[in-house]
């Protein structure tokens, strides 16, 4: 199977890159970049050297393929679609364009009116999870916000089973520095960036949108989120706070996520009662698919906590964006996703 | 005036040796530490080497002095109060024996009764911001925790003017690696600690009833804690979440904090709209004795994100111990505390 | 293929035991650990939980397979060895014991007689670039120093080429945590190792002796070494300075370089005239098996620095270990050793 | 004393704000900035809010004052040198554009023409180690490059009292991130800098040329230098090898030191036979003037290291300044500059 990535410089981009070279039923066609047209791909991933001599190419020199992946900014894969959808049969793109169901959304998430609404019907929002028949049967899947992709697999176990009292949570997702890619700026600058603890967004992060939109099981959930930066390159990790609809003990939420995840090849419960790794953690993940997820019920007040942690590059982008692309293509949805992470990392 | 400092060979230990030594009205007289007697402090606290000649000595040994600080690990200065209120008039202790003004919190915290029971009142909670003039009266002071500290500091404006709908809040603190000591382990050892996103305590955090105790300005709060340790030496982050019981707007917020903390020495109020220390970072104090505290009001939901940070070893320790000092001894404050941070760190 | 890991809780024992779960052509057939016997695997390496439910099991209970890897502590594989060796036909030995060719050797670096020095012949030295054949033909490899086999890698064309000066270089390792094992102490407590440049061995570093005894291609070289730790938690980089003994430019040295390197599927010589990555660097090969080496003339005085980055863990232990276990299999020396590593990170 | 400070927006100028605002016998005046003019000095160094609510203003509104302070880039104070020393009767500059006393070292290390050749002569060097009585004479004093500085105190006792082989030394400096200053660029993105062990300049670095010059106490020494960036924001670590022409033990070689060093406030000998912190190391002088050096002799060869350590931003640039500032005005020259460093940081 032919494939080729669009908006292959940056981070996600390199990623996909990456994964997709060592994928042992794919061969990778093309690379494009605007800025980087003519360039050795090695030249700008450098951890690419030595496994493919492939140079970028222009939007304007794509040849037809089997599998298109898109890794545009935001805006940018929206207006190309028309384009883009002729040069292959099926899309997984990356971006924001295609993730909301509703023009609405975007209106009141990203402030502007969506340029393709008839188009957004066509997209799956591609978190194998939840979405996995359709995923199947799909010819255009989107990617999922980093941030929100974390607290969705978090969460949507006690969403789904109707168990969350007021349809209500608080979350705080905490964030490394590459999930805001690669453009350079004074807030990356690595003596400013460097050890913070930086509150990018307390409120109105656009992510929220989708957890919405992912969480309405039983009617439309009160989500509260707030977006910190720490010292971390890769990594997103997600406290969530929240009461239960009924009693439930420890053990009535193990059984609630085992009969949600047990079966998933990709999430794993991290609950332990001693040891370093008690609870989800990203820096095992980096460079794995896997989302770990936990919780905790306060004794003292019935409050549970859910903690989530991922790869924002992989589970978090690249790494679930090729999950959905082998269920598209029929194959094990493992495949090419094996490395299990590091330790110690 | 003469003072000493016992279980000065931890970091708290070590962080009030550097600012007692420079403090142009106190001498530093001795030193204890029941591990290292005998031996340099210097060859303990590295950055005091040229500053000082003090060898450690042993508990036994102490003499009188005017205030005694101490920095004994919990439980530890409960069982030697006796002997240590002999030694001298004033006592500023950081450990968490006395912070709690009912025995019975000890029991529901700690988990064991409180063996000294009636000197509980004796002691002042002392975080001038909340004690100011009891403290400048008390000839016993206690510390405070410092993921307390941060969370009562960044809430106190809001609960003292009963503005919190349902006494109810769900805060998550981050905290770096000194907070927990320096006794190594497994969880601390660098390549298991780097890089960490660690929920240490999702629920039940000894601190939570500190924040209780020191937020029941209008019956007892509803405080919903977690905690989490991630990549930091030094430093205190804290993200709260609450909702307004009556419609306040961002002006209005603003008024409060202004109120509660405008001649407040040692608090800042970060709040801006551009550029890149937006709100509290703990980066830029390290080794400074300000809280930074911030709000900032969802514009579709209502609620308010509190944020507030510290340096743990500073403000959230022996840093607010001299300035309950200078209190106690009436003078500025601030004597002793004039370090900045540092821009970059 | 069957193979057993002894010493396999340590750092070096998980990577081996990450690489070997995951390798097309091996079964992991036990895994060792006096400490951990009886506990999971996944309880130590978090980053294998849901790869294996294997239990560490005690050196006693080791049953017989085709190859035994060892990461057993110095000192240890050697009083072990008359019994390891019942156990397996081939040994790959991790640790020191079986370095250095001579005895002698022993009493110099480590400061204590060899116990078994009528063995020291039965091992090659385990760097596939230097020993390749004899590896193919080995019952018995021993790995390589982490610093010392980047040393070598950087600087072995130039050596054998007999092309250094006075047969003379000075180098300078720097390393990140993890090399140092997964044994807690206030050295590698967190607060103190974070952030450090720690020059823990200036002179008399034990890897010494392997650099003298792999280098000596036209007699024994003088070679002058420091190590200091730094903050990394995975990654080996060096600095060595060296004169030649005849005028070789730039183009020279490539030519020396390819013709040493050139065929080699794990170095890579990088050596850019723009961009971030112009030579070799650590972080972009975290979970690699490569090394990459370069080097560049000062036109001033004809000085040659020599640079060389790997994984310690890697390169530096487990991966090299696994590269020459292929070859001694007759297979493809690259078998499970294919993730490339990462972009950014 | 009235003193300004221009080019006061950079981190160097932030620094040199920090020292002087809190500096017991000094009032700054003015701080220029030409891209922040008319903004808040705190809103761009976020440490001084509640210190200063100064403004920046521009370069040509700067009024007379005692003593100028160049924070400005190179070859922007040489430029407008004329036009400064109109301002004031005191100038300390930071850049580098005075430290050569000859023009021909700036050809051969800047690669371009001095244009104020004339004016070399009335610079002296400032490090007042090596040139206290001329900086307590002078109008002009200019700064010392920081890894420069670092090198030169580390060997300067060996230099000058001509116990160096062949004059010759190999030196491998490492910086923190903060040292290139505050332009963002890819290389100081945070994803790509964070981690990074980066031989930014294996040969040819300008700090070469002032080594040269301050060590040239017996001719022109051979210095050969390599500069490595590394996961630091502040800090400098030398590692330098040598031999020595006679044969002088540790014992001798402490007398040697301590002849230098023994009566200087800011340079500390750090030797210790145990302890983590037995040699300089940059984590405990974050904020300090210290500049920490050591020493070891290799018992096998002969080979001196030489270790030295200091921050950057201090002892490397502001700090340093201002020590030589308070001996031009005749005070002690540890004015200002009590801070001792943080322990853990």
């Amino acid at each position: 199977m032919k494939l080729s990535v669009v908006g292959a410089s940056g981070y996600v981009g390199g990623e996909l890159l990456r994964l997709l070279l060592l994928h042992p039923r794919v061969e990778v066609q093309q690379a494009t970049s605007e800025s980087q047209a003519g360039k050795l791909v090695a030249g700008v991933h450098p951890n690419l050297r030595k496994l493919t001599t492939l140079r970028f190419c222009s939007l304007d020199e794509l040849e037809p393929c089997d599998v298109l992946f898109s890794a545009l900014p935001h805006g940018h894969f929206m207006s190309r679609f028309d384009q883009l959808r002729s040069i292959a049969p099926r899309i997984v793109d990356l971006s924001a364009d295609f993730r909301f169901r509703s023009a609405e959304a975007y209106t009141q998430w990203y402030g502007h009116e969506h340029t393709k609404p008839e188009a957004l019907g066509r997209f799956v929002y591609g978190i194998p999870e939840l979405h996995r028949e359709e995923i199947r049967n799909a010819s255009h899947v989107t990617g999922a916000g980093c941030l929100a992709t974390t607290a969705i697999l978090g969460l949507m176990p006690l969403f789904a089973a109707g168990l969350v009292r007021d349809n209500e949570v608080f979350i705080e997702a905490k964030v490394g520095s590459s999930a805001a890619g690669n453009a350079a700026s004074l807030a990356t600058h690595h003596p400013e960036r460097s050890g913070a603890v930086r509150s990018f967004q307390p409120t109105g992060h656009r992510h929220t949108g989708e957890i919405i939109q992912e969480l309405s099981f039983h009617g439309t959930p009160r989500v509260h989120f707030s977006a910190t930066a720490i010292e971390l390159v890769r990594g997103v990790h997600v406290t969530a706070h929240l009461f239960l609809r009924e009693d439930l003990d420890e053990k009535g939420l193990w059984n609630v996520y085992r009969r949600a995840y047990g079966a998933e090849p990709f999430i794993r419960i991290v609950k332990e009662a001693k040891g370093v790794y008690r609870y989800p953690e990203p820096k095992i993940l980096i460079g794995s698919n896997y989302c770990d997820v936990s919780f905790e019920k306060d004794a003292r007040s019935g409050r549970v906590v859910v903690m989530a942690a991922l790869d924002n590059l992989m589970k978090g982008a690249a790494g679930n964006g090729v999950q959905a692309m082998n269920l598209m293509a029929g194959w094990d949805e493992r495949l090419g996703l094996e490395f299990p992470g590091l330790h110690p990392v």
